[in-house]
């Protein structure tokens, strides 16, 4: 008199509308599509989202690339989660290539939000089981969601772009300011290479101003390789290339995971003397971004096998050579 | 050996960036100012909040306004929550005068979100004890926050300018659909007054367009006041007028407490047989809605009396005669 | 050196003791029995519950009617839920085709509870993970639940039976209070005919006093069909009623999905102008309730098909023709 | 500019209708009176509770006795948590002198519920933050609940009027069952008195059934106290009370805290060679109860005193002799 | 488009390093073995856990025994759940055969913790979907935990063992404190035999000391079982003894599930009149331990039985005929 | 009929056992005592804790420090949390100066813990309701805690002793790897001076091995001040200081917040060339720590600052210029 049923598991992909490129390139890669859905906005600004066919039982991976306007797109990415959670999705994985807020991971001052722990907690009560993202501006924010984050590098591809194009011998990375150190030496593991710092020394008497980019470090001569995690408004990334310029640098590279890219940043880059700029597309590219000057890789087949790995209970670890 | 101190309470008002004109005649009412906040995007859109001084201890409301771009003021409001938690407040109040994603308080079909609940809780999450809001879409709202709500209404307010203006004995209210019939008997219970509403008719063979706006009433000759909580792009309203025209009414007016306006509403109504449009400022005016027609009453004083009640323990349901 | 398993999923349908007749022609449409459970009362009214054969693992489905008593039933099917989520059932989804304290979905006024969304809390607590009604009375009941709920619609089997009947042409249908009108105008949609509504016109002066039943719309010589969500006492139904004939009705009949007819209900039905009474077998019918007028439908093949679906991982929305 | 206000307490006492007499004499020990409350029910069984006077920022104490119908006050007192935590109470206390569902305080076997832990989940969902109780059938229940539990203990009571009533030196404790030896180790230790247990034997070849009632410990011409939290369906003490003759007991005086009295209790204890039953008053005392045997203590001093000392964050524990 | 895989389940066994023995019997009767794992201290005493192969999607049994330190092994089992909660282990179950703080179940004076919930709430709290356990100190811990909790008994391996070296005929189980009354008369159900209590008698004037240890029930010339959950230092057990040869047993014997044998444990029992004290390995026997008087029984087949079914959906309560 | 009563605050110091003089320097400089409290270890490690005297409503401040044994402290203090949520104190505040597990903050590599994290969340199930911590391993753990945390800084006090011991011209701040550049900013910041940092120079051949310790910035000649917010096995220091030596500093001079010295720790700092090792008091001291070298300075002071703060909801971060 029983009734039973398998127990197949399912893999829909969603997308919200801040990069369908990068969803379609996923998709592309694992062999589906991304589940039809409308969503738009009403006229003041709220977001309606349905999915265009059924979800019950799936194991939903939500993609989302939060460039500006970042908050519609989060709000959008929380409303398709609570959309999924609803119509009986099984499991659901949002996928946030660059973190959003991560850079408000902690008080600076008192009164201030923690920003990034709040992001993870609206996840969370939305209704996401698990998190993906991409070099997260600090790793502590993998502690700050409630369950399983896969944290995922670019500097493997990211590196592999560097080797080919410039003699590694020559180079020395630069971190271009002291809470990127520890990025920057796992370049210097990587290349087996030098390391030089840019140094913010401040006047202890005019507070909340910089006094000098100090280079700390050798650099006259050296292929200089700027790493980041991110280039937003680039003043930090070319000032410290102008630094490194006026120390004797041979030649300034810079490179990041996330193209932010924001207001001033394309003519500053322009007018910098930072010869490639080297970046991937867990953010769209702005329009004006269009230039000779940087290159994008795509993140979406490490993406698509970290999504293969996770559907199939594969390991995410293997991914990165036993390393994260 | 011990330790004591007083336990007095202290009520702090906080505003977002929505609508600071609001919340200067809410804390001018209540004899107090807005605390001191720096409040600014970042390039990419993510914001930054901070407190100029302490709030340890305080007793406190976080007034938004959620006008367009609506998810911006919500994450404003979020994070502000957020920084008031972190920084010891001891109790916190989130002001919604106008309820974000309210229409969305159900699915209609499957595969939707039900946001107006998903905003509930993102409020509980950040942080909130309490939420007090105006004319919610539908009531049972209410019961989407796991909290205290107070629930305030704006027909007093709405009603007794209509009373003074107009001839209550030529009054019929007018439900511009089935889903505002209970708000609009609640204005005949209060000026015992006939009811009319417009019902939109469909044609089964067609799916999800209206054959005809029906008046379902006796409108000719009569004052029709229609009534709405919110009018959004107008289409609703204007429509509804149209018909009471159609079936001779003497005049129209609509009296809503959300003015939303977006989109096409301002030349709507402009061109709409509808005489007058009574609002409250739940919501900052378009500045292209500075029209004759267009009669704006405050809400600040209803706010700032529930707001005292609270802060001091007394009853809310006291200001609406024994009625919420 | 590995131990693995298959996955299969395994259905279980269980029941309270409030209809287990309904029960019963679920579990045979679904070609299932129901679990063999030991449930009684101790003298001082304290209910025992145990399943009679191991659950561990399966997918459970617990039916009971919410009838009178309804605390009775409500805490029975709370206790089932508990011993189920402590004998390691995999999914657990409350069955309530009528919702308990539905009504009681916001404050009224002051200084009430929310009961609807208490029930929600308590069904979580328990250990629900999802939930399973027929005709909500406001459909906003569903964001009470923090998960899945499907919302199963009896207006199609209302609706065949009413079409085979009248003659549509004939048909208005009448909202029997301001709060039904929406349910009503769905009626419409569905069979492309008029809409009347029964207007509680109160004196202002005298407070919470119903001055007349006012009908709203044409019904001279009309076939009238009242639609509401559920008949409890038959008193606003019946005094609509009247109205309708005072007004000139032709036929009066009644249809709702909710048979809870409690004290007068039967004697009042009796003595209405209302022809025939349509219902479901949400709940049991009472004894008394075997009279002519009263036509009952079942709803189990309703209840097994969305069983059946969610099992499945099929779409419930399918069964409405795309519209839940 | 600030807006401050003193921080008083205000003590609110509110009861469910199962007991009222007990509510009204512990206000009337602590001098104050109870909320007055609308509390009424549907004709469906489903309760409504509505508050009469503001609530807001209040101590709140609710008692209510859980007599039967258990299941009924216990969703009534869940209803008016509730409707306190929604009418901004500061603070919720559950007064429930007898703890419903107390005896399945464990999984006596597979799939059953543990309701005892269930009970204190409910109460903490509807917005119960402290509980305070009697004589719980087991002190791990206190654990059950996830926060504050006031455990009062009636001993003192029942035990002061036994010493009265009896020589001391001629009582033996007896245990009815190997469940309530340790309850009866704290009647020996007051008394110095000697210990008798009756011990169930069972045979191994006929399960569920007990052989005989075994007297363990020396009962012949001694004043035999059989003590126990609750008397509810009498089987247990009276067979006790046999059995105690059989052994030559001289008296035999029952004492218990909760008198459930349920089903065939009286007559029971009328038949039996029990010469006076001694209960408290935590629950009514049924109609057919009023019979000489029964000597009733009024509980309502203990319950206002711990009222006090936990509203004026006094010691409970001091209560009891520094014993709990 | 779709990507659909098979739903396989894995089971993976983990142990903590306080018991690898006994992990390693459970692993080779399920046929698995124990997941390699790199486990250590760092010099201040934090530990350090990292899993050497991918564990996701995998049903985890995570078995950890806490003896002294308990609370060193008690954070390694939290931080190895944690670690697996995070590698996206699908279900976690942790196997405590002694559940640490057992003792601590309620608060037998006020301001004391109810460590046995806490314990509970950090499981939960780390990841812990479900619990298992072997004779727990009361069962009322069950309820503690929040999930199913899996509840397994030594008694018939014990019995079964004590059957076989004497003559039922001339047991008497004897429970050594009121505690354990409960326990004892399981034993008797099962062994068809009389019982006998160890009475700790106290004087009123002298608080907190106990007069006499009193046998209440006949133990001349019989064989004394002494039955309890546990033996830690041996000092009741032993005094139970003396009172027993005081009172004319013929032969002690001490059977318990728990070897805790703390401090001055195995001297008091080497020097008792107790001829044997049979045991299990839910605790490592301690180094000293190793003497003739004490026989270990393998609980390790009825772990590993107990896993099989938990993980293949099978039924525990099979395992113990019916009964649990 | 009202029962009001005034609503002081009540502070309560309780400490743990692991360093009673630093909660006693607290104590004695805030005027109040810590409350007395029984707590000692049962045989098998278990812990029990009961306070002496009635903590009801109380503000409590529950300072423990986490020294070896790391994992009895850290229990001891989530049993006193538990104990005082129980005992219905008012708010709950755990004083944690060194935050326990704080270097595992996230994952290094997959299938780690995030301790740091797991942490905050066994804090917040024990009950408590905020943290107070120095010099966090990183600020992100502030982000951990679902809660008020206040952060305090030791700089100030370090800083201002250094400052009075060597000549702030001929300082150079050195990280001593790249983990604590961050932190060695704040200093260079306070000082106006610069910069070196140790990079850990690895091959990428050898994988997990460092090839050397390169000194990165200028160093001949200067008074280095390694600077680090823990000293635990002293093995990076002392390495640090030697290859500054190997590159001609003058003196090295370290300074850190938690002096947590395990293992060859003190042998370490005896043999190399650091000067002297300057120290809070924030873990007790080992016993063979009491070298000439080490200078230890108290942090009492700034705990007992910042709880008066906390307690009189005063400006924590007026502590420190404005800065946290």
């Amino acid at each position: 008199m029983g009734y039973q049923t398998e127990n197949r598991r399912n893999l829909m992909l969603f997308t919200g509308r801040a990069h369908p490129e990068l969803a379609a390139e996923v998709a592309s890669t694992l062999g589906v599509r991304t589940v039809p859905t409308s969503a738009y906005d009403f006229a003041n600004g709220e977001i309606f989202v349905r999915f265009q066919e059924s979800v019950r039982g799936c194991d939903a991976f939500v993609l989302q690339a939060h460039s500006a306007p970042v908050n519609t797109w989060l709000m959008e990415q929380l409303i398709m989660v609570d959309a999924l959670k609803r119509a009986s999705a099984k499991r659901i994985t949002v996928v946030a290539p660059f973190y959003p807020y991560a850079r408000q991971d902690k008080k600076h001052r008192g009164r201030e939000p923690i920003s990034a722990r709040l992001i993870a907690d609206l996840f969370k009560t939305a209704g996401a089981d698990r998190l993906m993202s991409v070099d997260l501006h600090t790793a502590q924010i993998q502690g700050f969601f409630d369950g399983p984050v896969d944290h995922l590098f670019a500097l493997p591809l990211l590196a592999d772009y560097i080797e080919r194009k410039v003699d590694a011998t020559e180079v020395t990375i630069v971190a271009p300011d002291s809470g990127r150190v520890r990025v920057a030496e796992r370049w210097t593991d990587r290349l087996s290479c030098p390391l030089a710092i840019i140094h913010k020394r401040r006047d202890k008497d005019v507070p909340n101003q910089v006094k000098m980019f100090e280079v700390v470090g050798q650099v006259a001569g050296r292929t200089c390789v700027i790493v980041d995690d991110m280039i937003d408004t680039a003043g930090t990334i070319t000032k410290a290339a102008e630094a490194l310029k006026a120390n004797g640098a041979a030649t300034v590279i810079a490179a990041a995971t996330h193209g932010v890219l924001s207001g001033p940043a394309i003519d500053r880059l322009k007018n910098s003397p930072i010869s490639e700029v080297v970046l991937t597309n867990t953010l769209p590219l702005p329009a004006d971004a269009q230039i000779d000057k940087i290159t994008e890789l795509s993140i979406a087949p490490l993406l698509a096998a970290a999504i293969r790995e996770v559907f199939e209970d594969g390991s995410v670890t293997s991914l990165f050579g036993g390393d994260a």
